[in-house]
């Protein structure tokens, strides 16, 4: 009998936690989507601030836009963290051609972040279109020498999360080069990862392997990517032509740009909520990721305007260099070890700032188990799916030291229509898709302070 | 123990037949995904045909456009449905500016369909704003009479489903002139119904109640909105000046367009998938409703491409004039009563081309019990809401004969910012969100004709 009265005392509880817990994710709703600051906030970091590569001018505008920001908002703490950042510029806008006969077809292209220059007069070869690394090899040495080779496989569209189509085609931008050079090519043309089917080349990270030759690589846009295999079909001896006039400078000073709220009752445990300010040269980085960084500014904003004071130390960070290097990430974990601080969680918004759907998470299983029991509270603003999918790249140092990382998953069907290419801009970015982002991550957070992970 | 072998078989045939039904539906998906054709098909519609308002030569065109379309992909049957639509012309563009002191302020006003024209010279008068009935009518005849009645409540932001924050804000734009006109106002002007702040007037229909005094009634744009209550605050005694041309012309002929699929085992049980043809004029009408009249088509292209022979008779219907009359849905209803025909399920598209979220259901308690074992083969394709919400507009008349009822029901972040306004163009379609409404709703199809219901 006692324990019956004691377990309908805990349920009567648990309900009663339950009812407030809804009142106060509601109210984190309504003050996002009726005062939300985000939007106006991307505006300036699109249009003032503009593309912020890692070492640019644009990125030390960003470091000072954000760091203000947070400090105007009133945060207890606003400070930076040095990163020693890759300085990879494009230079002179890219040249390339199809060249057929006497024809010459002019095609948008876009040098890989990362790779090295044609010499000043390019580079001119025939063509040999490949859709993977396997039938490249298969070719070999001699009819890949002294070619340039065409990565030309496309994402794959029957994959309803497009993630998934573009881990699956990316490895020939990240590594297509090296394959190619490592049989004697001269340069690598890659098919832009993208969803749609436009003049936009999409650019992006790759790397040379150890040992490989450098050769210079470039994205080409879909259209162009479509163009170039439907001449070779007809002309297999054509030739393509480019020259791209990018270069690695030393390492540049950056920073990460941290804001916090400190906790009440236990301001050692911590938890991070992020995005990544560096963009790519050629766009606003409106969606990738600028939305995350305002988005994460406004998880801070609206927890305070709505007058809740959290438990535990929350910080809104905007990690540099996310996107050819990483090394912000690796410096806050590195600091966060060094000066014992303990993460609880990190959430990092890195997928675009659309409809929200839910989180991936990346924890112990008793850990993904309390979760869970969130997911009632989660599901009336349809966030759905809570638990596949992974964190984000620039939390993920944060692991090691066992703290539970989430990925926030926005509906991914438009992400790659503009990422790493020139319309990834604000005027892309919906203002209530992008609210419905912050309070979903507002949201989480405080479930996450509220009951510790 | 034969009860348990039956049980046993039972369960493993039960199995074998999810695992068959989730086969076809990834089919569905994969085949929409790869070939759709929906968005070249919604292209056409937006730009060859383009604004299609009942009885205009849009109208015309899209009824010959979407006949021949349907004859072209080889269904059993098109044919035409005849009915009698009402006939309103904007005539030549609106003018319409605020008038304080000597300063004349152009704003962008749109009339609302149906209502009369304003004098050649136009209507002048001071405003009166208000933000619901309860106050118009608080503020009586004396202080309305002779003014022009500004409605001007927001669509409410922190309604997460669009939907039901334009269910609430709606009836300024329906019933206000009528509301103003009883008590002696000389004109209406309505906020437009939108989620955004822009520059576009939002049209839609509005009627005259029985008796009620017809004045003109036009939409005004967000931002013009705002700015008239802000001069107001200053200046209560601006006035607001406004033309326009429209007229009703006598009801004109036009046609409902069906394409249907034969049933192999049960012709005469028919499944409907619908959206409706006509458009507001002053768009292209992408969203509203051109992708639901692609999207059905290809409902019925895409069960053919995979090789599905459906055991029921499927119709693709092309339903005219849900803007400002529902005559085609009506005459639908008619008809099949006339023709004694059993409908027993009808699915519209009529919120948009956006990504999918799933379905209201419109049926009787163990239907709708029935659709429920349905949700984990939807569940992987982000079909998660199954249930809640109504059907649609143009399949409601078929409730009455007991056809269960479904809306198709895709995000609705975006939708309110184009409906009925200028940027309900193609431009703002995305063709992986068009393809995977359509493989959404080819799935349902799949299973309401597989298992009736």
């Amino acid at each position: 009998m006692k324990k019956l009265v004691l377990l309908l005392l805990l349920a009567g509880s648990s309900l009663a936690q339950t009812r407030e817990d809804s009142v106060i994710i509601r109210k984190i709703y309504n003050e996002t989507l009726t005062n939300g600051q985000g939007y106006e906030w991307l505006r300036y970091l699109c249009k003032q601030v503009g593309p912020r590569l890692s070492g640019s001018e644009g990125a030390k505008k960003a470091v000072v836009y954000t760091q203000q920001l947070m400090q105007k908002q009133g945060f207890d703490r606003v400070f930076l963290q040095d990163v020693k950042v890759p300085h990879w510029v494009r230079g002179k806008k890219e040249e390339a051609y199809i060249h057929v006969g006497k024809q010459k077809i002019s095609v948008p292209i876009a040098a890989l972040g990362g790779s090295i220059a044609t010499s000043a007069k390019g580079v001119e070869a025939e063509v040999i279109e490949v859709k993977s690394f396997q039938q490249l090899r298969e070719l070999g040495k001699e009819k890949v020498k002294g070619k340039i080779v065409f990565f030309n496989r496309p994402m794959d569209p029957t994959k309803l999360n497009t993630f998934e189509a573009y881990g699956s085609a990316v490895e020939q931008r990240a590594n297509g080069a090296s394959e190619a050079g490592n049989l004697g090519a001269v340069g690598a043309i890659v098919r832009s990862v993208s969803t749609v089917q436009d003049d936009f080349p999409h650019t992006g990270s790759m790397r040379y392997a150890t040992g490989a030759p450098l050769i210079p690589t470039a994205a080409i846009s879909t259209n162009a990517a479509n163009l170039l295999s439907d001449k070779l079909k007809e002309s297999p001896t054509l030739t393509f032509y480019f020259r791209q006039n990018c270069e690695t400078l030393p390492d540049a000073d950056s920073h990460n740009v941290v804001g916090e709220i400190k906790g009440s009752e236990f301001p050692d445990e911590i938890i991070v909520v992020g995005g990544h300010l560096d963009s790519w040269d050629l766009a606003e980085g409106a969606h990738d990721d600028g939305a995350g960084c305002v988005q994460s500014i406004e998880v801070l904003r609206v927890l305070k305007a709505i007058g809740y004071k959290p438990k535990r130390t929350i910080r809104a960070v905007m990690f540099m260099n996310e996107e050819n290097g990483l090394r912000g990430g690796v410096k806050y974990a590195d600091l966060a070890k060094q000066n014992n601080e303990k993460h609880i969680a990190a959430v990092e918004s890195d997928n675009g700032g659309f409809t929200p759907k839910g989180f991936g998470v990346v924890g112990r299983p008793d850990q993904k188990a309390k979760i869970q029991t969130w997911k009632e509270l989660l599901a009336p603003y349809s966030l759905h799916e809570i638990g596949p999918g992974g964190g984000g790249a620039d939390i993920g140092p944060l692991a090691q030291s066992g703290t539970v990382l989430f990925g926030y998953k926005p509906d991914s069907q438009r992400y790659f229509d503009v990422h790493h290419a020139p319309n990834d801009n604000f005027e892309n970015v919906n203002k209530r898709e992008l609210d419905l982002g912050s309070a979903s991550m507002a949201a989480i957070i405080y479930l996450l302070d509220k009951y510790g992970i």
